[in-house]
């Protein structure tokens, strides 16, 4: 999918909500756990045939299905299967945090670019330029580089002066001369909106995937005035706060209505 | 598994060799892609019950097997579960990569630890001590951090100074101070030799992961006079050297002779 297509989405649905799918057993609806052949599946199921207007994008955590084992893999193949086919708008991303040496992660590329549909894969930096070109190499497939994450553990490195730079801007000044450059995005946490200014200058044209509003305590306002560009540029997480927004028989409903508050603060944000 | 342990499989095979299984389809003998129905796993166990003896350590790459989807997943999972009741000796590692924010870090290592019987697993320092504390709550398990890698690309931000020094040697230096600290391992690669004595004076006590040596043109010897410390230290991975040292009927006896090569290199650098 091309960004093009993404922004025309935005637009169209007057929202850059993705939607994060962490589906944890402990935490889904216990009617669902004890009736499922497949709850994961089926739970992620509803939430995406309830709120897919809503959003533009759709975000796998894959973690939560390889807990599982093999069983848990085939339940993320068949949920991603399911997205693509009945929601083809839909810009789906693997986040997988995946990258190591360019053979190995060519073989990544090909688990989530062909053996699964996904439009983009989530990759750690650290080994750089030949671990992440791979993922370029397919067209209109993105790789969304870590930058600046959401969580306590983004002081230890990517804050850290780098040759007199933060680590992260190195990151996001280097990549943007890799081959395909163009299909790059980047991650970058809410709850450190007061960067994004600074990131908006160094990489003015790359979508940005915002996880960290809402359980974490990130600010939609903030993200958009310091983050949008002309073409918004801003694909916002939202996991917990709309999985878990209700727990009974009307699980799906309340998801429905959370995502809906979403979309609804989004399209302010757009028109205003 | 202990680290004890590890050198007593060191001393009593007189090696510290860790055999890499990367298998490709592309690679592996036609013989076998035409008659298995499960090439990748034949092959492997082929491989390892022919070298078991002369390594101490077996290193998964899971996107070789991502790559082919569920069956591919399903195999991977095969293969660890034949490797560690047949061996239960050989340290058996992820090769995975993996490493996110704390709640999904701890997913990953339900995959690898609970749902698969790995002893370790490679992990991005990216995110920091929160994404990778998870996988050293689990006792006598391991994380393998990505220090200074082996490829091209390690030169793009490993080896750029961060806060006046580099930023593998803060990963190594900041890693220490984590809980259970003593279960992290690192990644050199044997390409890097002229840092490893560089790298023992920060973590004198922890066993490093190097691959590199063969096919990427690493040095044994260099590694073991840099990185050997008082317990060895060091797992040093080989990969395409064993696997691909045959490509007929006889690949695994070819294999051998290969493995056979290194451990006579490794025992000669233990004796003297």
């Amino acid at each position: 999918m091309t960004t093009q297509t993404i922004f025309e989405q935005i637009q169209l649905k007057k929202s850059f909500l993705c939607l994060g799918l962490d589906p944890d057993l402990d935490k889904i609806p216990s009617h669902l756990v004890a009736s499922s052949e497949e709850p994961l599946f089926d739970f992620c199921k509803a939430i995406v045939d309830n709120v897919h207007h809503l959003c533009v994008s759709v975000k796998i955590n894959t973690a939560f299905f390889e807990a599982y084992g093999v069983a848990g893999f085939a339940t993320l193949n068949k949920l991603a299967d399911y997205i693509k086919s009945h929601y083809p708008e839909l810009f789906l991303i693997a986040d997988a945090k995946r990258g190591d040496i360019g053979n190995t992660s060519l073989r990544y590329a090909k688990a989530f670019f062909e053996a699964m549909p996904f439009d983009a894969i989530t990759i750690a930096p650290y080994m750089g330029k030949d671990s992440v070109e791979p993922f370029l190499t397919y067209q209109d497939k993105h790789a969304i580089l870590l930058a600046l994450t959401s969580n306590e553990g983004a002081a230890d490195f990517q804050l850290k002066a780098n040759d007199k730079e933060v680590l992260y801007k190195q990151v996001l000044k280097q990549s943007q001369n890799w081959n395909n450059a163009s299909q790059l995005m980047y991650v970058v946490g809410a709850t450190k909106a007061e960067h994004l200014s600074e990131i908006r200058k160094l990489v003015p044209e790359s979508f940005l995937l915002v996880p960290g509003v809402g359980a974490q305590g990130g600010s939609l306002e903030d993200v958009y005035t310091h983050g949008a560009n002309e073409n918004i540029g801003l694909l916002v997480n939202s996991s917990r706060g709309i999985l878990y927004a209700g727990s009974g028989e009307d699980f799906a409903e309340s998801a429905l209505e959370a995502a809906n508050v979403l979309q609804q603060q989004m399209e302010n944000l757009l028109r205003a």
